[in-house]
């Protein structure tokens, strides 16, 4: 996928990285570092984390070179990678943003002049265009949208007033000491909107850690939504007002969200999902299901409990 | 009303509206349509739209000259307007809307030139103003605010930082090949906040399909709210911070709303309601009462619900 | 702290204050204010207000040289400060912030020429600073961001696109005849972020009535949030995405907070208590303890109380 290049800094040698890390290395030190990618499924070239144990699963199939895991994850069958054994690895895949990090810097001009922009986008005043940007053709940019660097939006989509694209995504490493504070995990991902995308005025979708935060085909925010860094959501699905999705959730094709709904990180909604108004969502949901609540349940459990709620309670 | 003539484009014969709808005519035909309208109450000369069976009650007293329905509509009783019956309604309906269409183009300006602002009003640097609209004496706008073509701004009004006014609200019609994605339906109502209404920051209200999204004298809102199209919201009310109403919904004069509270589509608030915070509203409420909880209910009955629900079960 | 003395305007005899507001004095008149102060802890030269009956208890411990109060408030014991009785404590308080009130007038300029920005910052276009405002060396300012002012910015804090920052807090005194409508409290507070902040992109923070709105040291806050004016922050917090903070609440160090997440006003947080996603606060919380739901209750008791709730009814 060609435009993704822009991420793409450097080529580094494992062994230079891992130093850089204060990292052991289980596994091959010949190789050399292309980018940081995700876990799942990773890629040839690629650097990656696991920081939690509950994503260890991944770790089987993942593609990537080499990952950066704590002192005690065993090597898990199947993986055919490098291990870098650390003591915090968030503080580790911190530093290795750092390595292959880019730097935001928007100079005086409000559009970068490395942006790509089809003649045909319609650009309102006080619009924002950072470094590296592509726009497509027949895009409307409302007022006061900023596009952060190297997002990429696609044709025919409309940015309602106030749209911030690609923002950091909010990750934060727990300090190796308490006094030191909490520290920023770099994105040097980016956002890509598909075609007939259109967002409300005043929502935001975070750029991703590493790869891309993703709006599918034809899919509507409505205003004030927060998508969060990492985040994919499928082709033709309808976000009412002020929904929140956290940071990796992924969301199927046709998926109807009532306002105000929140899902949690790391979760996957499938397929024609409809979610009810101010639902919490935090598990898996198959494909078809119609649930809410918060914690969000099938709609038919939902409304039993609510009509048995509102019985006198029996003396 | 002489001010919302901005939204009249130019009359047109039933018959050839008829045509470019591909809908068969159920009345008389010898009429002329001047512009679109809302189903309730209508009005003369006004071409309206019912797309779910729920809203046929109001059809009977609709004063519109000519109504979209489905091809299994029947005659209300009633009713003496002309039926333009098509498979569609929302596809037939947006085509409407194109027919009547207004096009939102910023141009260079920022406040453009065709806009009509008391020599009184105060303008914070990076404000957008889009053409036709009127603001009234003593406004302020603070920084980065952005007013849509056509909408109406009162006297002695305060909107603050990144508040968005008339964007285009959320609706859209299922395609009628589901490859197609779907249909915007295009907004050519406004926005009319009446004199002394204050807006928090970043908080939106979005135009109105067709007639007006209305904020009555002395309401106030607070930050990151967001208002549907054709919401009607009375006098003196107080919005705390995120709430949000969705489309068409109604709320009476000195209603209090806590904050994120969320109120469904087509409802309407009684006088004096209070509603505590993240409430969700999802059916009409009598003026005067407390409700609170999602879904909301009399607060007396939440109480007792939540006390209840504290209980050990017992064994 | 001179930092602060940006809202001190002018003093003014407590007598003229009086007869300002139309109170009558109890206790010492031969005395001057010299600014407006929060009741808690209220300081020497300070004129403070007490409008409900329920923070009476903050009267007897209360510095301030003179406090407005109603009628029959009576004079607790250990206040020695003089009171001002009025009929109507709010509109008597909003009357005296007219008397020390600044006005906030932009003018034409992005950056008014009396804001103290370090040379290091960054200001991405768009940005606009108000009168007074002070930004410390190493801090970002992304595309729209606005400051309201007499806002003070710390040091290495990174403000995503779209904050604003100092905003008018969400205030009104209900008025003496209902005709009138609600009458806006003045903010002649402000606005402290400590170093090494960040601010999510469209997040709001609001200017205190008087004294200031603060946020500590390192602490984050994701997109969307919306922090209410007075509000305490302490150090090395989380605040997820779209949580919102009503005013005058305090929040103790190292709180996570999740998203959606409301807090109500004028409670307290204690240190490093978790929160769950979309929780309603509405009371204190003692340090260290993890709640949610809404109202939110300890963690262990709203799994019990989802599990029983998610049991087959008796039969």
């Amino acid at each position: 996928m060609d435009r993704l290049s822009a991420t793409l800094i450097a080529e580094q040698a494992l062994v230079d990285i891992a130093a850089a890390l204060g990292a052991t290395l289980d596994g091959t030190s010949e190789v050399r570092i292309t980018n940081l990618c995700t876990l799942e499924p990773g890629e040839e070239g690629g650097l990656s984390f696991l920081a939690q144990g509950s994503y260890a699963k991944h770790l089987c199939e993942c593609k990537a070179t080499a990952v950066i895991v704590n002192q005690r994850q065993e090597r898990p069958e199947g993986f055919e990678g490098t291990l870098l054994r650390v003591n915090n690895p968030y503080e580790a895949w911190s530093k290795a943003l750092d390595l292959f990090g880019q730097h935001v810097c928007w100079g005086s001009a409000a559009i970068d002049p490395t942006a790509t922009i089809h003649p045909s986008v319609q650009l309102a005043p006080g619009v924002t265009i950072g470094a590296g940007v592509e726009i497509g053709a027949g895009t409307v940019l409302h007022p006061g949208v900023t596009i952060y660097p190297h997002s990429i939006i696609g044709e025919n989509c409309i940015l309602h007033a106030g749209v911030v694209i690609g923002a950091d995504g909010f990750g934060f490493a727990p300090p190796s000491k308490a006094q030191d504070g909490l520290q920023k995990i770099k994105h040097i991902g980016h956002v890509i909107l598909g075609n007939h995308v259109e967002i409300g005025a005043n929502s935001c979708v975070d750029r991703a850690v590493v790869g891309a935060t993703i709006i599918g085909l034809g899919t509507k925010l409505d205003n004030l939504c927060q998508i969060g860094h990492n985040v994919q959501i499928g082709m033709h699905c309808v976000l009412a007002g002020q929904v929140g999705i956290a940071g990796s959730a992924s969301v199927g094709n046709g998926v109807q969200i009532g306002g105000q709904v929140g899902i949690a990180g790391h979760i996957h909604i499938g397929d024609g999902v409809r979610i009810g108004a101010q639902s919490g969502v935090h598990k898996n949901i198959e494909a078809g299901k119609t649930i809410m609540g918060s914690p969000a349940v099938e709609a038919s459990v939902f409304r039993r409990k609510f009509a048995a709620s509102n019985m006198k309670p029996r003396s």
